[in-house]
């Protein structure tokens, strides 16, 4: 897949050779991520909305229900922001000045546009939940005509983006090295835990394999 | 702890029995969180960008060196947005419409402002190390002068804020519980996994228990 071409707006300006500009590896931060954060303005405020996503090719297709300002404001097609960042660890150096991260963040710009096609709405409504859980589409009861109208899904057109990569232990000063300070990181992860079942479920319904089996359990 | 007032600015308008006002449930979330997201505007533009955090009673300290761009943005004293959301499970209707996430958010409202104060500085490094990781600010080396200035903090204080909560099992229509599908929550959770010491470390340094006792540890 090609690259995004570095501009005023994507471009990386602090440590950049953490930097990265290719769709696929900004692509793969997005794909794993099960949320966003959009950012827009409205009179001259910007807000940051937490929201579901799901990426269509170049287009992200976002769960426009988050909040009715979105709505408003992505409907007048004015700019966004979308931002995704996964905490991959503590990074423990032996001076705090050297602490920091790891992570991968993803940076997407575009412009926002309802989604009022009823057919491309139920690929939107299809994309989003295969993104969330592979599989459940096929076996959750899927929305009707009513249900569709009840929801609003937004696209946008990826224009630019960029990445923002850190992986690896502290680097700390030479002189440091000696210093009786332990060193090394605290690795985190997004942990799936077993799943709990309704209490009002009927005892005679299993376990799905693509449940049990989830693609984004460690 | 006493509940930010309503207005326009902070005010959760869909699904508003799950926001929340008061200070000790906005508070929690922002204290839990390892990483939260800046919104700024910039000749009309929305920025979105991840940063480490850390609260000190009304006050939000922000490591401003995330972004030159946030920098130069929060020095003139504009408005921001902060945003922290923990996705804490995926939400299994039997219908794709009542499909949801168990999540807690947190919004803030201010306006940035650069420490310029030493003594501030020195404060704000100590209050970001705690936040991230207590204990450390006291055992490894903490900073210089020529350290402090090659690093920016943000203070922003905290005019207004609101958290959304949601929790619990799934919620179907009533005719769709005959189904004969699967419903329940897959909970998700941030992991911490065994420390990685650095390769560089000297083999005599023991684990300090603040970090074996990470207090982020579920």
């Amino acid at each position: 897949m090609s690259s995004f071409e570095q501009s005023q707006l994507n471009r990386v300006k602090r440590v950049s050779e953490r930097a990265a500009y290719d769709r696929e590896t900004i692509y793969r931060i997005v794909d794993d991520a099960l949320v966003c954060h959009v950012g827009f303005v409205q009179a001259g405020q910007p807000f940051v909305i937490p929201t579901i996503h799901a990426r269509d090719g170049d287009r992200l297709i976002l769960h426009g229900a988050a909040s009715s300002r979105m709505l408003k404001h992505i409907s007048e097609r004015k700019d966004i922001c979308v931002t995704i960042t996964f905490v991959d660890g503590l990074v423990l150096a032996r001076s705090v000045f050297h602490h920091s991260m790891n992570y991968r963040s993803a940076i997407l710009f575009g412009t926002g546009r309802l989604i009022e096609d009823e057919e491309e709405k139920w690929r939107g409504f299809k994309v989003l939940t295969d993104h969330i859980m592979p599989g459940r589409w096929e076996d959750a009861r899927q929305p009707n005509r009513k249900e569709l109208k009840a929801t609003s899904l937004v696209a946008m057109d990826i224009e630019t983006a960029s990445a923002k990569i850190r992986t690896g232990p502290p680097v700390d000063d030479e002189e440091d090295y000696e210093l009786p300070v332990w060193a090394g990181v605290l690795p985190i992860r997004r942990a799936i835990l077993p799943p709990i079942a309704d209490d009002k479920l009927n005892k005679s319904i299993v376990l799905p394999e693509y449940i049990e089996g989830y693609p984004r359990k460690d």
